[in-house]
């Protein structure tokens, strides 16, 4: 904070709990924008990982990191977020008006905590829409936000200040801010990313059952790409998939009528009845990633 | 064919029949490697385009293809290779022995179809197994085969010659050769292609359906990857679905129920079944593309 009282991020300490792709990915894309950035890990390795490689400027732990920084981000596994939320409710107050942001990737259980925090703290949801199918500091990319969407899912209490500044954040970091409210992206996300997670998984266990191994020598980059969100963290997968049941439920529900369609198109053997099947998603396709 | 009456690619004149993203790619690979190339296609488009490019010496018609060729190539999709087997057998043999290596993404019903051909030819199944998601000669790329697996199926009646000389191709334009029986390749072919197509389909109609326009924003690398082979192209994917329906139907079944068993993990809420769900994929995907 400057002596205005604002807070921007060029003076600000930015503590990242939790070194993994994603944190360790966002230290990396913050390297001389912010005052100073703060590593708060579990696990001793990432910490080490960090200092060696002055990702970070100094390692601390969860509790003390409250009190010395400017912005607290969450960047763990959605339950352990949900666990961190919890505990503040629990610690006293030292730090007035913290912002909190997350980067977990569902976001109504954590909205719903963040509604329950003391007054105290600023909280607001987040959500960059990027990743990779390796996880850990070692993959971080400082690169990883570049042109992604960066949902935001501000609550009536967020605080203009905090808003501004991950909005600054969001830009810096090369991301473009997304606002919408935590049930609609949840929802959305699981059609997006949740379900094509569900389905590359199923793919997989469908070859692996296979049990053939020319299977694997003939698999090529259409299976590669089909299958790649299979290879996703498994810790951050468990945790979106229980925390997002519903609407995962629901996305696999109406996928399975889609995919029900298209089999009895291939069933009935008429390629102009077949086509119409394919057309609309292949036009749609073609035309989104130009 | 030289004095000694041994073809090999540098004194042979090919002929590529169907200059689209594979026929392309392939005279583009093969440039410099054999005394002639010649494209045909029933399309003038893309014949004055590998004109004018030179990317081949000369066109010519599918008929004069035969008697002026000492290597025919058919590189269009499955049914439009049905039919050109189909006129193989009517036509008058001009060219005794001539080498026939089609690229057809499934091979049961081609290489039942070339079992039929007159004696005097000289057939065998080929497929390689590499795409993109747009189609057409101007997307052809000399690289395309470079490091991925380009199936054979040879007949019994494949002669060591033609089996030599598209070996002799293969290693030239970098691929490498995987010999299978047809059903085996189609068998399989389902599992590790057609049915992530299909999968592609159905997450893209998903997707349409849910009608918000938040979500295409959300879209990101993940559902990228995933519908990726949605984009292909339609005449090719409706040819594969139907001349490979009864592996497809069956893949798709498999494919149904571990989508089932993945829905009830997730639907009971339990953390390790689910992680267990999850956990031998994860592993597989993880070690597959490495």
């Amino acid at each position: 904070m400057d002596e205005s009282g604002f807070t921007n991020l060029a003076n600000a300490r930015v503590a990242i709990v939790g070194l993994g792709l994603m944190g360790g990915s966002l230290a990396l894309a913050l390297s001389g924008c912010c005052r100073e950035i703060i590593g708060v890990d579990a696990d001793p390795a990432p910490l080490t990982f960090a200092t060696e490689r002055s990702i970070v400027h100094r390692t601390t732990d969860f509790d003390s990191a409250l009190g010395t920084s400017d912005l607290l981000i969450l960047a763990t596994p959605v339950r352990t977020i949900l666990a961190q939320l919890d505990r503040l409710r629990q610690l006293p107050i030292t730090n007035y008006q913290l912002p909190i942001l997350d980067l977990g990737s569902t976001k109504s259980e954590i909205v719903a905590l963040m509604k329950q925090l003391p007054e105290g703290y600023d909280p607001i949801g987040g959500h960059p829409m990027c990743g990779k199918e390796v996880s850990g500091i070692e993959h971080a990319d400082p690169d990883l936000f570049r042109g992604k969407p960066f949902v935001l899912c501000p609550l009536e209490r967020t605080a203009p200040r905090a808003l501004a500044l991950t909005h600054e954040l969001i830009f810096v970091i090369g991301a473009h801010p997304l606002i919408l409210d935590a049930e609609t992206h949840d929802s959305l996300a699981a059609t997006v990313s949740h379900l094509p997670y569900a389905v590359a998984i199923a793919l997989v266990r469908t070859a692996l059952a296979t049990d053939d191994e020319a299977l694997w020598q003939m698999a090529a980059s259409g299976f590669r790409d089909t299958t790649r969100l299979a290879a996703s963290d498994l810790t951050m997968m468990t945790d979106i998939l229980l925390t997002n049941r519903a609407a995962v439920l629901d996305s696999l529900s109406r996928f399975r009528a889609e995919l029900e369609a298209l089999t009895a198109a291939i069933d009935s053997g008429d390629a102009d009845a077949l086509r119409a099947v394919l057309e609309s998603a292949q036009r749609k396709r073609s035309e989104m990633f130009k």
